[in-house]
C-alpha cells in the first residue's frame, strides 16, 4: 500500500454515532471531507476565500464507499487521502478511515471520491487553477 | 395548557439518535426548527424565495431548552409552535416536543425561541414584513 | 424505468443544507436511510422492536453514489426504494432520489445500497428472517 | 471575566454550515459538547469505559444559548468550559464559542449548560462518583 498524500485525525464524538452503538454511516462522509478540506488547505486553499476570489466550488460527484469494520464513541480515528488521478476539471481521490489506537491501522472504510471542480453559481465544470494543479499533480 | 398555534408530526430516525440508545441533543433542534419552518409556509413564507424577494432570513437569537424524557428511535413525535410575543423585528415562540405514540401528550422536551428577522447579508435585525405581522398577531 | 417498490416524500430543511446553498452531500444518505426505514415499517418491522425480538439490524456495507444536480432549501423530494437482489443475508437496493416539485421525476442523486443483515452484538452476517425474506421477495 | 477551566479548538468544516451561509444553530451544540468531552476525558473520563464501568452517564438536562455573530466555513474558533456549580448528581457550566482567527476572543455565542450524572438505562439521576466530584471541585 502506497503511503497516502495526506493524513488528518479524527475523533469520534457523540454527535457521530447512532443507536446501533456506532458511528451512523452518512458520519463518515464527514470525516472524509474534513481530510480533503485539509488537505486543500495544506495546499494553500481556504474555501470560501478561493470561492471569492475564483468563483470556483469543489463538489463530490461521485462516491463508492465500502464499511468495513465500525467505529465506535471515543474512538481515535485517522483519515487519508490519496489522489489517483488529475484531469483538467476532476479528480480522482481514494480514502480510507483507519482505527488509531487499539487495531492502530486497520481499515474501517475505504472510499473512492471524484471532485468535480464547478463553478458556484451555476454548478457547470470549471479547469482547476493552474497553480492547484500542479501542486496536485507534483510526486511527494 | 392553550392550544399551540401550529403543530408538526416528526418521526426519530437513526440519524436523529446517539450511541446513549436516545436522540441525541443537538438534534431537538432541528425538530424545532422543521416545525418554525412549516409554520412559516403554512403563512405563505417559503424561506428560500422569501429571502430572494426580501433580503429577510430569520435567525434564532436566543434559546432555553428543557430536556425531560428521551425521544428514541421509531418514536413519533408532535411539534408545537406557540406564538408568545411579536415585536417588528423580533419573535418569542414556545416550542414544545411531545410523545405522539405511548405516552401521547408527554412532554419530550421544552423549548423558548428567540427569533430575529434580520438582513441576510449584514445580519442585521430588519422590521418584519407588514403582511407577516398580521398574520402572526391575528387571533387563532 | 421499472416501478420502485416503495417512495418517500422529504422536504429540505435549513439542516440539510451547507454554505454552498445546497443540501450537504452527506445529507442524502439520511434521505436514503428514511426511505428504507419506512419501507422496512411498511412490511411491518420496527427496527428497534425487531431488534429487541430478533437480536438483528440491517447495516450498510457498501454504497456507490452519483451525484446529479443539487437540491435546494424548501425542495420537495422523492425518495425510491427498488430492490434488486435478495441473499440470505444481505440485500441489493437501488435508490433515487428525485425533484418532486419543478423538474419533477429527474434524479438529484442516484445509489446503490448494499445492506447486511447481521447480529446486534458483534456485527456478524445473519439470516434475514423467513417472514421477511418472503416479503422482499414477493412480486409487487 | 474568569480563566475558563478547559478550552478546546474548533474548525468550522461544509458539515457545520447552512444555506445562510453560517453554522446551523444545532451544530454549535456539537461544538460544545467536543469542549465538555475532552475536559472530562482529560481529568481521565473515557466516556463509552465510563458507561461500561460505572452504568453513569452525562445528559443536558437544560440549556441556555445566546447567538451573538456568526461563524462560517473555515473560521477557527475556541469553545470554553468553566464549571459553575457541582451538585453530587448535577453541574452548571459555562461554555463560550470565540472566534481564534480575526475578531479574535469575540463572542459567537454563549451557553449555559446542566448536566446531570444518569444511569444509563434508567435515566434517573445518580451520584457523580467521589474521584470525579473532587477533581471537578478542586480550584485550578
Amino acid at each position: 500500500m502506497t503511503e497516502p498524500d495526506f493524513v488528518w485525525p479524527v475523533r469520534v464524538y457523540w454527535e457521530d454515532t447512532d443507536s446501533g452503538g456506532v458511528v451512523y454511516y452518512a458520519n463518515y462522509l464527514k470525516f472524509l471531507e474534513r481530510a480533503r478540506t485539509e488537505w486543500l488547505r495544506a495546499m494553500g486553499v481556504e474555501q470560501l476565500a478561493f470561492a471569492r476570489d475564483t468563483g470556483l466550488v469543489f463538489v463530490v460527484s461521485g462516491l463508492r464507499l465500502r464499511y468495513l469494520r465500525p467505529a465506535k464513541l471515543d474512538d481515535m480515528l485517522r483519515v487519508t487521502v490519496t489522489i489517483e488521478k488529475v484531469d483538467r476539471a476532476r479528480l480522482r481521490i481514494a480514502q480510507r478511515v483507519e482505527y488509531d489506537g487499539p487495531d492502530k491501522g486497520a481499515s474501517c472504510m475505504e472510499a473512492e471520491v471524484e471532485v468535480a471542480c464547478v463553478d458556484t453559481a451555476s454548478f457547470r465544470p470549471r479547469r482547476i487553477p493552474d497553480f492547484l494543479l500542479e501542486r496536485m499533480e507534483q510526486p511527494k
